[in-house]
């Protein structure tokens, strides 16, 4: 495969090597250089060639990683810079391209799309984002409680099926708690609820619930919680949203 | 591979083979039967084998292609139902488990989601999905306008990103105008708006435009649509939604 770009912007999915695309891999497999987060340079470990050089760094650390990638593709060098889910959802390829475009980068970028965490969820539950849907981080690192808590209170009033991102940590317990409030008072208690942990990695979790009884002490930073529309349903231990055929 | 399902509903990404997941591709390449819209199967058809069965039937006819699958399934075959984007947004997933739990059918299932049309053409355009979005389809066919329309002004009013499936045929116009209108009331003329045209396929099509300029006239059924939100914008020919980083 020629390698016609000088930066690759790569979603690998939910973290393991068969749900990652085709072109994902092959790419993976040829660049010079691979740019992560080192739990994600865990994940396509298996994949690499010893010639390739791996660059990691920890949490928080997003802007080093960008800067390495975009510096390195800039030199001359095949770059993939990673992601889990994909890179276009809270991932590298928006800071990517805000650095390329503030500094007058001259590089060549292609973004390979991956599969994000609400679509690899939805997959083990059933079949619960099947009509309009939201996609909600709750992290307040980087954006006001205020707005996401707007946000919430929209997604909930108009009945979308919403996707929460970053639901709970060790230290942010307040917001999923806040988020059940929000919910609750537009949508019925028994609103069917998901939470997938770890989903597509070793130790996946699923459980299927309602909205009042969401444990909210079981949801962590691994977690992808859904919560239903006002006609979801469970049958047959599985989360089913009608899009309104005729069955 | 051992297939150890009975039925698998796979959703085949935008419609190459280079997008698809590697999963997929396997399970495709060694099922019985393939069951799918005619379109989407001439886009995998490459990957299948002689002795493989295919089974495509025409628009709407949904229900018929799930029947089929469901059935051949019960009957002992190994068969994948596919769906373009992911089958679990809008897709097979949700009126094949539906079938399955209202005539309580004894079959294993896995679903193996694939790249939504919301993340491929985000990759196209550059980072427009970074931050809080949602996903509307503009098609009445099985959702009543008002529905749609409260939901559209819910998404406009809160800030989200917004990408609209299905947001115009020969036969439907109406809408798209509608929501440009929507959204004028709510977010400035010069937020930028990504129009996508058959994206990850032969004669792909993109534009960067802004939400009033926005050409109708342009935009039809195999056209995806993503809105930006208050902080979104263009440059170096991408469209760019900050996640908040200092860059």
């Amino acid at each position: 495969m020629q390698l016609n770009k000088d930066l690759y912007i790569i979603g690998i999915g939910p973290g393991n090597l068969a749900d990652i695309s085709r072109k994902a891999y092959q790419v993976l497999n040829e660049v010079d250089v691979i740019v992560g987060y080192k739990k994600y340079i865990e994940c396509i470990k298996e994949l690499t060639r010893e010639k390739q050089q791996l660059y990691s760094t920890g949490m928080r650390k997003e802007m080093e990683r960008v800067e390495k990638a975009v510096g390195l593709a800039a030199a001359g060098k095949k770059v993939a810079l990673i992601s889990s889910g994909d890179a276009g959802v809270y991932g590298m390829a928006g800071p990517a391209f805000e650095l390329i475009a503030k500094n007058d980068i001259a590089i060549e970028v292609e973004v390979i799309a991956g599969i994000t965490a609400a679509n690899a969820a939805a997959a083990v539950l059933g079949a619960p984002l099947m009509h309009d849907y939201v996609v909600i981080s709750l992290s307040d690192i980087l954006t006001p409680w205020d707005q996401i808590k707007k946000r919430l209170k929209a997604a909930a009033e108009a009945d979308f099926i919403t996707t929460l991102y970053n639901p709970r940590s060790s230290r942010r317990k307040m917001q999923l708690q806040e988020t059940q409030k929000i919910f609750l008072k537009h949508r019925s208690p028994d609103t069917p609820v998901g939470i997938v942990k770890s989903v597509g990695r070793d130790g996946e979790e699923l459980m299927i619930t309602t909205l009042s009884e969401l444990p909210l002490e079981k949801v962590d930073m691994l977690t992808t919680v859904i919560i239903g529309n006002s006609n979801t349903y469970v049958a047959a231990n599985k989360i089913i949203t009608p899009r309104g055929y005729k069955i």
